[in-house]
């Protein structure tokens, strides 16, 4: 089962009558007909060929880079030289966003370009809650309808129901009803009623089959969900892909922009998401053998962007001050109303929104880090494009937002790349001595964040970059192109293609991004009037949280010097969060509670955040390695 | 504006590749192209020229006749003769669901087949009652979203809601949401929220336009509905039409043999009563300006296959014993899920249905004539293909229905059609002398319901039926066609054409259709150990008891010979039950406890019903007239 771009078979006949020009990409040797005009990245989407587009296909940065092996291409334009060195640009490279195809043509697609299979950290540690679900499975006896007493099938049901759950049921889904006839004399009339708050949400031949609930964290990079059993509790497993609306735009800020360009994109967005979502409930069904039909509750965790595009809400104004969400509160809306396949009344969950660049995502970490019960002074943060932040202290909630750009996950960086093999994920940098470790130890293609936020921390404690960033040009290791130095990380040798090299510029970006964050931690305590040392625990929650090192961290300043203990990388928190809400109703309360109750800053447009921010950006002291 | 079965420009264009041949429909000259193999009924149906097909397109009735002006037809079945005279047949009557066309050709629709608008009984007198409609409109001033306080568009609305409106609403519809952003900055913020028990289902700018609903009769025949200013309770207009529907079956039998003849019917079936219900809506909405989505609420009672139909639910064991409905208790649907344009969040509620064969609309009839308080004893009776009636006796309702046939609505009659112009309402015979009215005065081309009765009746008073109903051959008006005597009610020379005449077959028709009425009235009254004397009220409800003479009903033995001003027509009181419930929330509690209390009698198969019924066949003593 695989899922991407959808392979347009209209337009691939129209384009077909429309040309005889066809493009090889490999690998894997895929022809796709080329429509005149069109980009070799629109050409690749329209095939179902994957080629990452962190800016959304805009021309911003390089994720979409491929090589033309063979045949023509169109000239490479006065921008390119700002992406490519003359060398490459001789070799072929280019942006697959920004280049016509002139006739058949042969196009490699990188490693680095690809979208290859993810690693979400979605094996979090388990937890248990108190079973306590929206939707309860009643097994009831529906008897058969007679000639004497000819009552109908839903008074019948009803009535059974009211015999055994007092209470339980008294309205039927209307896709329920219409398939009512069957339903009530299958097995005999020893059926099961799934019942959510007096509505009939389905109804199911009485057996062994566990009642199902999907728990889901929609990121914008990536879309991770949960199996459970609603009954136990238990977690029956797993799963992680892509976010399928990655190929328009790889942050939330070109996604948005995508939506805006055309009236079908809205939709096309939407629908990407909701089957990436039914994808992974197949996917996990299929590993217990279980039909996806039988799912009877799902909740959904995303960020306000990623909410509104999957619910088909405008985020129009999400893109501009004041940055007001459609909707916040906690959501309930018919899966089939949002296109999600389960039982054929069942609803979905969405968490609620703190604002409109913290989103339900953050409160799944708060409700998953059990906020509201807490003392300590803590810190929660997810760190992303957007990374949210919060900070309780004496029972008080203050949550905000901060542009840290996705450098730190490996965009906009010359040879960054996502987590996927051969991405560098780790450098030990020894006095002329490089070593890296790589995914899957796969010879290296490029950098993921948690090798950047390394890279940046060795080239400093070893001398290569100053405290304000400057990289000096005396290490062996260092190229210069066009006067600008780089650091090379592997080489010719090492690599077996191109060396991986970690630029003056990415230097830069990683300093903004680490800056933001930092100068978003100083605000929380300011406004607290609180020292850093006084925080007991500082909570790290995401995918790219889960893999960083903690003491390049603190090395560079993005962190504050805590003792290692006070940190947490809990993994994928919002999963959990989201889960809690599946399998304990009461959770949804706490996490309208947590979400009403935040008090949200927010920095944009602020003069105090611009001045932290600047203070921030340098890098701390050195101290011994 | 008009409706009938849908031009289907794909099976046009498909036709016109496969053939060469036009069929063209008069009156109207509307040319279809010929798909071979396809009935005269299909290609009508196909190119939306309306023909009346009762028996569904069987070949069990004629009402799809149609004569054939030019060109080629496939020669008369064996089955035509049965159908036809032998000069008909020459001057090429045809059945137009049994007849293939052999190249272009030319064909008529007479008056009597061609579904003509239709007289329905939607001027019953108004009601009214203390308005408490299921939903409220809620006028705030939503504020504007702040930079400093960025609160979504849902917390703003909520938050207004709960400062003017304590309690009124919580909770938002997914397609209100998804219109959030621009509804709420309307009018400057100045918006009205419909909302339904703590749900949002619509925000409109603030202004004089009415809380509007619709109170829907969904007729076998005929659809009405009623547009109410649900915070009045005054009715703003009403409207019939045919339900369109029609062409694929006159009778809820043959209805539901269509749905079950092929997978698409159901979908079919389903989208032509909603697309009935939304013209209703749209006229309705024209004539007073007003825009259809503001409509908030809709009622909706029909009978139990109507009620089916419409909801999409399976109606295969409607037609088979034990006769058990999917669905009996009121039920509360979506507008969007049943098809139905109104406000984005609205709901379309279904009265309860008594049995399979006493709907919702005999429902609404009860608690039109409000049942729930009456101390008399009193009987309610729908007269249609199949008649629904109740006994109010003591406290205790008891309801049944019978197979009354098509007959008494100018169904299986010889020279039978719709209330429609043309068509012979009364009938005199006073000796020799025959005098008739039309409707609209026009020349008489057939004979409707209300005409087919005092035909009866009066043949009976003037000697030319026997007690038993066979048809004495020595009146100057009787005509004999292979033997069989029919009475010329309009001649040649009257009508300018065919001669409107009644048959013996038509006579036999009429008794067995008044003769199961009689003996469903005889039932009840055993049951309750009434003698019919003792009936206080007798009521009369629908369309065809609006119109039919009482003498004559009680002079062929349909009604018992109760003082007429026991008798009350009340025309179509299903539409003001729809009302009441629509206007008066608590009166569909009501309406469900009507349903729930009634006890129900099945008379198909039972042995008492058919002594009884073979009692009832012949005519009771004449008295004079």
């Amino acid at each position: 089962m695989t899922l991407g771009a959808k392979f347009d078979a209209g337009r691939e006949a129209e384009a077909h009558s429309r040309t005889s020009h066809r493009v090889t990409f490999d690998p894997g040797n895929q022809q796709v007909w080329y429509l005149p005009g069109e980009t070799l990245l629109d050409c690749a989407r329209r095939g179902g060929v994957r080629v990452a587009a962190i800016c959304g296909g805009r021309g911003l940065c390089k994720a979409c880079v491929v090589r033309i092996t063979e045949g023509l291409a169109a000239a490479p334009s006065a921008a390119d030289s700002e992406f490519f060195s003359p060398q490459e640009i001789e070799r072929n490279w280019r942006r697959a966003c920004q280049t016509l195809a002139c006739g058949d043509c042969r196009v490699e697609v990188p490693a680095r370009a690809a979208a290859a299979p993810v690693r979400t950290q979605v094996e979090t540690e388990d937890v248990w809650v108190r079973p306590d679900p929206a939707v309860r499975l009643c097994p009831v006896t529906v008897a058969p309808a007679r000639l004497a007493q000819p009552s109908a099938d839903d008074r019948r049901l009803i009535h059974a129901l009211s015999e055994t759950w007092p209470g339980a049921g008294s309205r039927i889904d209307i896709e329920v009803a219409r398939t009512l006839p069957q339903a009530v004399r299958a097995n005999g009339g020893g059926v099961s009623a799934a019942v959510r708050f007096g509505e009939v949400i389905g109804v199911v031949p009485t057996g062994k089959e566990p009642l199902l609930g999907l728990a889901v964290d929609l990121g914008t990079t990536n879309i991770a969900a949960l199996l459970v059993d609603l009954r136990t509790g238990r977690t029956l497993g797993s799963q992680g892909i892509e976010n399928p609306q990655t190929a328009y735009g790889g942050d939330v800020i070109s996604r948005i922009g995508y939506a805006r360009r055309s009236p079908g994109a809205p939709r096309q967005l939407r629908d990407l998401a909701a089957d990436g979502i039914n994808l992974l409930a197949r996917m996990l069904c299929e590993q217990q053998s279980l039909d996806p039909s039988r799912i009877a509750d799902v909740t959904v965790a995303g960020n306000t962007a990623m909410h509104h595009l999957f619910l088909g809400l405008p985020v129009d104004r999400l893109g501009v001050a004041p940055f007001a969400a459609a909707v916040s509160s906690g959501f309930d809306v018919k899966a089939r109303d949002a296109g999600i396949m389960a039982m054929p009344g069942a609803y979905v969950h969405l968490l609620p929104n703190i604002a409109g660049f913290v989103g339900g995502d953050h409160t799944a970490v708060l409700l998953a880090i059990g906020v509201e019960q807490e003392h300590h002074s803590v810190i929660a943060i997810d760190i992303g494009t957007n990374t949210e932040m919060s900070l309780i202290h004496n029972g008080r909630l203050l949550s905000l937002s901060c542009p840290s750009g996705p450098a730190l996950e490996g965009g906009h960086i010359r040879c960054g790349m996502r987590s996927a093999p051969g991405a560098i994920e780790a450098v030990k940098i020894d006095g002329i001595r490089v070593e890296v470790e790589t995914i899957d130890g796969a010879p290296a293609v490029g950098i993921c964040g948690s090798g950047v936020l390394d890279a940046v921390a060795q080239l400093y404690l070893a001398g290569v970059l100053t405290a304000g960033g400057r990289m000096l040009k005396d290490h062996p290791r260092i190229r210069l192109t066009n006067g600008q130095p780089a650091f090379v990380l592997a080489n010719e040798q090492e690599t077996g293609g191109a060396p991986v090299v970690f630029t003056q510029q990415d230097v830069r970006a990683v300093q903004l991004a680490k800056g933001a964050i930092r100068a978003g931690i100083s605000i929380l305590l300011e406004e607290a009037a609180l020292e850093a040392g006084e925080i007991g625990q500082f909570v790290i929650a995401g995918a790219f949280g889960a893999y960083i090192d903690l003491e390049s961290a603190i090395a560079i300043g993005m962190l504050p010097a805590l003792p290692l203990e006070r940190f947490a990388q809990v993994g994928n928190a919002a999963s959990i969060g989201a889960k809690l809400a599946l399998v304990s109703y009461p959770h949804r309360a706490t996490a309208q509670s947590i979400a009403a109750s935040s008090r949200y800053l927010e920095l944009s447009g602020s003069s105090r955040f611009n001045n932290v921010f600047v203070r921030s950006i340098g890098f701390p002291e050195r101290k011994e390695a």
